[in-house]
């Protein structure tokens, strides 16, 4: 089965600490990686962690918040030095527009690869990137700025060919496309095939959903069911859901509360807020409501 | 003696290495500390080497590649987080104002602290800076963008008195201000000490210089003349001069040869290509030329 992978480059929040990051992630499959939010120091941290800046070619960021993008400048401008040539698309809230086009004017004017900035409407759910292997919908988020999280959906590969079958009725290798995509085979001697006896079913599609920063939302419920990994985030722990009021961010337990509702298969949390000093807690408090929760840490990489 | 202290951040160029960030200095005298550039990620380096932004006052930009500024916003918007209230002060090129005044737009439109731009004129060797310790003085440079080094002059400070001698004389405490600043002393029979006799000369001042970026200058040579310690970037080894000419940057040997014809004190080398992989060897490179070089670390700390 191709990856279906999330690595977090960074899971931490506005104020840095010693032990974690601002906002990346990056979702890996079929070659391509796909990155989400971008803060400071983002491609410092690309580069350690094995992750090559030439395979992205789509940046999601989630809202304008310094810990969520700062790092696009620098990345984008060492993406030149590299040598790029492919068009690089940025998909954010239009708020990011200008900080994003300065910075390109000021640091490298004289790039030789397109920066295609897509403004994204925060309040729709709708695609907002599609590929022959993925469809990238927004996910409108309720937090102080415009803000939306990305959700991921697999698209359906092609049947698995039976190779002991293929071999046995001498189907020549011109064909396996079309075998593939639904033909049954007839024999010399006129015998039909029928193609079910060919091939097995494609590989379930799998689906991520990214939802930070956000307070808690009921709307959310539907539009992440059944996904099988939610990144939530969960800023606080449990006693300090009035800081999570005031500052639009969730708690573990909220978090959770909106993973069991949705019916996902696994939980992520992340985006720590820099008074945190021990994780486990919020794991803990979330893990009581949803038990299939893990906890994001940097240089952590989930296969989904 | 006060300390006058060179703090490395960052000492590497524009292409992240495993090994150096982009650069950052800061300068540490009587409580405050000066940033001389202020590459991606210099927040998290600088709360990771005991140093408090609450000290920094002034930030003095060299010119516009974003591995000497794209650290700013980043750095700017936690002070804000930190409760910082005092006015923060950027002398920077021209052309980084548009970059500065849009990501306080889109980051921190709301800060609590006024953050002034001062516009430093690249070409002219003139007092940018001037506080009751310190005279900035901008040190015109040779790059590919509009660049600008700066030296930091310590001003006089007053005579020590002699504890021995004040005892002697029963000069009363409220005296003792009068007498560092040159006043003679009247014993009660009339007889007058010389001020000579209570104090001794003031400590001597100490000197700067960040030279970064540039290619070998001729013209910077009276203008560091003598310095404590210069720092002078020295991107490439030797035998890659020709790169150095083509990317107006200067190797080890022109770094050592400008020290040398400035009869500073000490040299110090940095702002190393992400080609070096041993930086031992420039530092051989300069030494044999001027003897008394250093190369610069991160988290370095230099006593001038």
């Amino acid at each position: 089965m191709e990856p279906f992978d999330l690595y977090i480059v960074g899971c931490g929040s506005a104020n840095p600490t010693q032990k974690h990051r601002p906002a990346c992630q990056v979702l890996s499959t079929r070659g391509k990686l796909f990155m989400i939010d971008c803060g400071e120091g983002t491609q410092m941290r690309f580069a350690r962690m094995g992750l090559s800046m030439k395979r992205v070619g789509h940046i999601f960021i989630s809202h304008t918040h310094g810990d969520h993008c700062m790092g696009l400048p620098g990345l984008i401008c060492t993406m030149g030095l590299l040598g790029r040539t492919s068009q690089l698309h940025i998909h954010a809230p239009q708020e990011l527009e200008p900080f994003l086009q300065t910075s390109l004017q000021t640091f490298c004017p004289d790039l030789d690869f397109q920066v295609q900035f897509h403004a994204v409407d925060t309040r729709a759910h709708q695609i907002v990137h599609e590929d022959r292997s993925v469809e990238v919908w927004s996910l409108p988020l309720h937090h102080r700025v415009p803000c939306c999280g990305y959700l991921f959906k697999e698209k359906p590969g092609l049947p698995h060919i039976i190779r002991d079958m293929i071999d046995m009725y001498e189907i020549p290798v011109s064909q396996i496309n079309n075998i593939k995509a639904g033909m049954d085979w007839t024999l010399p001697d006129g015998t039909l095939i029928p193609n079910s006896r060919l091939t097995t079913p494609p590989s379930p599609t799998r689906s991520f959903a990214y939802c930070s920063d956000t307070a808690p939302s009921r709307s959310l419920v539907p539009l992440v069911h059944g996904v099988d990994l939610l990144f939530h985030e969960a800023t606080f722990p449990k006693d300090e859901e009035l800081r999570a009021r005031l500052t639009a961010h969730s708690t573990s337990t909220e978090a959770a509360q909106i993973a069991k509702e949705a019916e996902v298969k696994r939980l992520c949390i992340g985006h720590y807020s820099s008074r945190i000093k021990d994780e486990s807690l919020l794991l803990h408090e979330a893990q009581t409501i949803f038990p299939n929760t893990i906890a994001a840490d940097e240089g952590m990489h989930v296969k989904i």
